[in-house]
Order: C-alpha cells, then structure tokens, then sequence
C-alpha cells in the first residue's frame, strides 16, 4: 500500500513536469504558474505545491527535467562516438537535430533559459549558466582531444573554437523557430563544417 | 493650455516606456505588467490603460522603443561608414558594444525577444521577427555590395556569411551576460575576423 502510494506520487509529479517542461520550452520559464498547471491537470493549487514546495523548486525541476533530455538526446549520441573530431560532430548534429525535431517543440531549452535568466539573480539563474558552461565545457574537452590527436591544428584555441560552434547552434534555433526557415540547419552544418576547416 | 496637457501626457508616456523597457531588457518583455508600472510610477492602473489601452500595445511600444536605441547605437553609426566591409565591421562591433554598455542593461534586446516570442504566436512575434529579419537583411545587403566591390570573394553566400556572423553576435550576447565573462567582446571581434577572412 505505501508502495503503490509512492509510485502514484511520482507518477503525478512525472504528469506535472511534463506539462511544465512543456509549457517552458514554448513559452519560457516564468509562463509556467501553479494556477495554469492546477487547471491544465485539474488538480489543486494546493496539491501541486505539495510536489513541489514553491515556484522556484518547480522552475528548478523543470530545468532539470529539461537537462534530462538534452543528454539523452545529445550527450548520450555524442558519447558513442570515438573521441576527437568526430564525437565534437556527432554532438553539434546530435543539438542541432533535436532543435529541429527533439522531444521539447520550442528548441534549445537551454539557450532560451540563458537569455531567460541572465538579467534574473537567482536559483534558476545559477543552474542555467551551471549547465550551459558544463555543456560548452564538454565541447572544449573534445576540441582539446582533437588537438592533441592532429585533427586540429596545434595553435587552436578550443574556447574560441566552441565560442564560434556555438553561435551557429544559436543561430540555426532562431532561423528554425522564429523564422522557420528550412535551410537552418544546412546554414549551420556548413558554418560548423567551415569553422572545423579552418582550425585544421 | 491644450498643448500644455498633450507634452504632459506626451512626457507620462515616455516615462512609462523608459520604465517598462528597463525592466523588459532585464526581465523579458513578459516580465512587464500593468500592476508592477503603475506601482513602481505610483500611477493607477487605469491611468497608465489609458496611455496604451492593452498589454499588448504596451509591449508592441517598448520593441518599438528598444528598436530606437537599436537604431541609435547601432544603425546610424554603421550608416558614417563606408560601404561594403567597412559598414559590415562597424555595425557588427556597434552591436557588440551596445551589448556590452549600451543603454539597455540586459544586451542584445531582440536576440532576448526573438526567444522569448518564437513559441508564443501573436503581434509581439511578428514584429520581433520583422524587425530581427530587417536587421540581419541590413548585413546581408552589406555583404553583398562588399563582394561587388571585391571585398569579398565572388563565390560568398551573404546569407551563410550573416548566419555565421550573427552567432558570434549572439555567443557574445550569452558570454556577457549569463556567464560575465570579461573576454566575450574579444572571441567575438575574432570569430567576426575569421568568419570575414575566410570568405575573401
């Protein structure tokens, strides 16, 4: 009994993340309200916040929840790769992919987050610079192994490189999502492939 | 007397618009209500309706008004320069430093709109995508007199170049102000080199 009780427990939490991830991933974090989710899921005000505590560990959640799907979507794609050049591919084409047709329907979650929460202090503030840098983090690794492979030319700076790999990312979401222009992606894959040339 | 009244209700409008596009460059355009302006300007709520009548009109006025400091810091200093590469260059780094100390706190003020509206349909969206598309439409008009002149090499794509250009733009936008990092203007000056280099 307390079993079952637990598992219904986390699978109304489970109901209520998803309705949130969403609704942020199309209209932001801060569209996501308890009372909207109370209606959305016929529920209680009260017993949301009895999942979640306050608004915060909710926007919390929500981010983490997004998190969640970016390394499936992404991270584990990229991880199959071999090292070097080719993982660093594997990973932009995974992003790029799920930008376009991912699980989430308004893009780079945490590239909306970032510009969500840069001027925001706070909790949610934190853990979107947190798990972004981690994120460019895991790039510049990959470019450094490809460096010390020979794929890249020695005198390559890797934070440069992603800082340009990245721009092409926040571009190809912005011309798929506000301008839903069907060469984004081939934009991007050529400005990626492009910046990859040049550091050879 | 009548004319008295009209730069009265001229002066109230413009202080709202000042108040309201503070706090939409920080905290998106989402972030402004009609309760927290007429708090903060000790006004009534129906005072400040009649001066924009919806929150739509409200949020409409303040893109239009970012798109004016736009024009100012950005725009009109790349129109002194001279055609082809030389406008391209000063626009792409009056915009990086209107991002950095410009008059709006939270940085590129469209990159965060485009955003922000790109999943939620309506007015504010539309515009933010005409304006967004005039702007980058500006570069590409650029780059092309820059290949006419010879500037650029005859077999350069505008749009693929401008693609790639504005990435950096929107990586030194995150760079700035997510993660504070003091070297962002300068990996952005440098894709924006690179990125023209290699497309002479």
């Amino acid at each position: 009994m307390a079993e079952a009780q637990k598992k219904k427990g986390s699978d109304t939490r489970n109901e209520i993340l998803d309705l949130a991830v969403s609704i942020a991933s199309l209209e932001g974090i801060e569209g996501i309200t308890i009372g909207r989710l109370a209606t959305e899921l016929k529920m209680s005000k009260s017993g949301l916040f009895a999942h979640f505590g306050s608004k915060e560990s909710l926007q919390l959640a929500v981010l983490e929840e997004a998190t969640k799907v970016f390394e499936s979507e992404v991270i584990e794609r990229a991880e199959k790769a071999p090292e070097g050049i080719v993982r660093l591919l594997t990973f932009l084409e995974a992003w790029l992919v799920s930008i376009e047709r991912g699980r989430l329907p308004g893009g780079c979650f945490l590239t909306s987050a970032a510009l969500e929460y840069d001027g925001r202090p706070g909790a949610v503030r934190e853990l979107t610079a947190k798990v972004l840098a981690g994120t460019l983090e895991m790039l510049v690794e990959e470019a450094g192994k490809a460096i010390r492979n020979g794929e890249l030319a020695s005198g390559t700076d890797p934070e440069q490189l992603v800082f340009k790999l990245y721009g092409a990312i926040q571009s190809a979401n912005i011309f798929t999502h506000l301008f839903n222009d069907p060469r984004s992606l081939d934009h991007a894959r050529k400005s990626i492939l492009e910046t990859i040339e040049a550091g050879k």
